[in-house]
């Protein structure tokens, strides 16, 4: 199981994504790792494991470069050689933390399409109330998509959730302004059609509102909308903690309270991370691409490593690849 | 300023209905009231005004009820006998806390469009941070909406939030996945060239993300997005709210805890709701009609009804139709 890892890609790199990189060298059995990135800057947090090498460049694509310029014109960014570790065969998979948009060009024009899928997705795995967590799909690779994209996307995360996050027989639904059949945009009318007749578990539409208790496993939708959807999600929680540290900075007695719930109330926030579900899977490429969250600590580097060795492990890119060719077999067929 | 109002919507009506018309007939000046419903019911909230009369009828549409066919058949419901008071020049406007749908249908079909109006918007004004708000249209009137009904909410939006909310030059940003220019789907790019051209404050693209937080005004949206990002708003805050009190709840320390801060976060509460900001506004009708939240208490009903009383002083209808004709009339030049 080799994998090729962006060293210097998010806000706590080279460090946090090297430290994750060893812990998961250390623990993960078969695991060989290449990191791509400043030698200088990522060998003092090595510790000599002979399961990870270095391929050193001293490009780096940042948060502010544009996606697909970058990509192009960056030849040896450490995102674009990791990439292209995946797609010369010397790694089955890639993490990366750094900028999502150049992480999609890179795995679309680098690391290239699965045979059979037309416009890969990104998708983050959600926090829920219940700790369950739920897949959403596409977030933001593809805001102009058709119904067969979303059926793709239905499908891709079905077999994802099965496989890596053990669920039987996923609840695949798809976001929609009601829950009766029949709602919402011309989009999601013939998608909802399609989404019957698949092999899925298709439960109909889900409300944005029920997202977070766990109204399903996966949750289908363009990628315009699950980028709102999302980043409301993010937004709001935001909003609140700010809101609440002000209301428990107000007075002697809420400061009070402060102190004595300041550990429950921490791990309040930590239910609500989902850096601890393991990176966004950029589904619907030839390999597994996995965008870490651009904040990853340690441990959430290590978390989307070990996502990445589990896509390899389980081969869910053949199961996906085999199952989206019988689904458009069965279509030439009628 | 005659104000018809549908007393038997939403989840605590008539009680909370009667008795915010009642605080609403005694303290708005110049306001008369007709107030649609059982008039059995109502009778015991009423305390005598002069300004207060009762359309008597017992068919009322539930929040079960399909919208479109409810309206259609249910002649004599409260709400489509109120929106008949304004379509039959008895009102000037009308309120109402029931079935959203159905209160779309009773405008779109009984009060009727604002003449150049393709599509109106349904407009609640969401909380911020720092308890400005800001307007978001369309929540969910029109899923499937073109670039031209975009420029019209923008302009409706900021009429709106310029007259009756006092904001001066109000800050108008277009929902998108990123801020930069060019960013989206093929409606929000054909949008934001619009806007660009359109005689309000454009902010350009905003995200969801900053919503919250005061990024804009007003936030112009297609229905279904703004139906999406709204849901997801509301999702997200009942969710953490529900954990919050799970993790209050969780021990002795956060117990005594929770005692100390109680006053201070159903403070935090309150500012989040949105009934204190009034209603949702039903634009684009030939007359203003506002939903009403369908939880309203006593004071958000009161909320609602004196939103409708500024729209109808201020003429609030009149503007917009006289600013869309004139932007009408310059792009026929053209």
């Amino acid at each position: 199981m080799k994998l090729a890892i962006d060293a210097m890609g998010g806000d706590h790199a080279p460090e946090a994504i090297v430290k994750g990189a060893v812990h998961a060298a250390e623990t993960i059995e078969g695991v060989e790792i290449t990191l791509v990135g400043d030698q200088e800057q990522i060998n003092p947090f090595l510790k000599g494991q002979t399961n990870i090498k270095v391929v050193h460049t001293t490009e780096v694509i940042t948060s502010e470069d544009e996606p697909v310029r970058a990509v192009r014109r960056k030849k040896n960014a450490s995102m674009v050689l990791m990439a292209k570790e995946v797609k010369e065969g010397r790694a089955d998979g890639c993490v990366s933390a750094g900028n999502t948009g150049a992480l999609m060009s890179a795995g679309l024009f680098v690391v290239g399409r699965m045979e059979g899928v037309e416009r890969p997705a990104l998708s983050p795995t959600l926090p829920t109330q219940d700790g369950q967590g739920f897949l959403m799909l596409d977030v933001g690779a593809n805001v102009d998509a058709k119904p067969e994209h979303l059926l793709q996307y239905a499908v891709i995360g079905s077999i994802y959730a099965e496989n890596v996050r053990k669920i039987s027989k996923p609840r695949v639904g798809l976001l929609n302004v009601g829950t009766e059949d029949g709602k919402g945009t011309d989009l999601t009318k013939k998608t909802f059609q399609l989404l019957k007749e698949a092999p899925i578990n298709f439960i109909g539409n889900v409300e944005a509102r029920d997202l977070l208790d766990g109204a399903a496993d996966v949750v289908v939708t363009d990628g315009f909308t699950g980028n709102i959807a999302l980043k409301t999600i993010e937004g709001t929680a935001m909003t609140m903690f700010s809101m609440m540290k002000k209301t428990f900075m107000s007075n002697i007695k809420t400061k009070i309270a402060a102190g004595l719930a300041k550990n429950d109330l921490r791990k309040l926030k930590g239910q609500l991370d989902y850096s601890e579900y393991g990176g966004a899977g950029l589904f619907g490429l030839a390999a597994p691409v996995i965008k870490a969250h651009g904040s990853s600590n340690e441990r959430a580097a290590y978390n989307a490593i070990r996502q990445a060795c589990e896509m390899i492990e389980l081969d869910v890119t053949q199961t996906i690849s085999n199952t989206l060719k019988t689904i458009q077999s069965e279509e030439e067929k009628k």
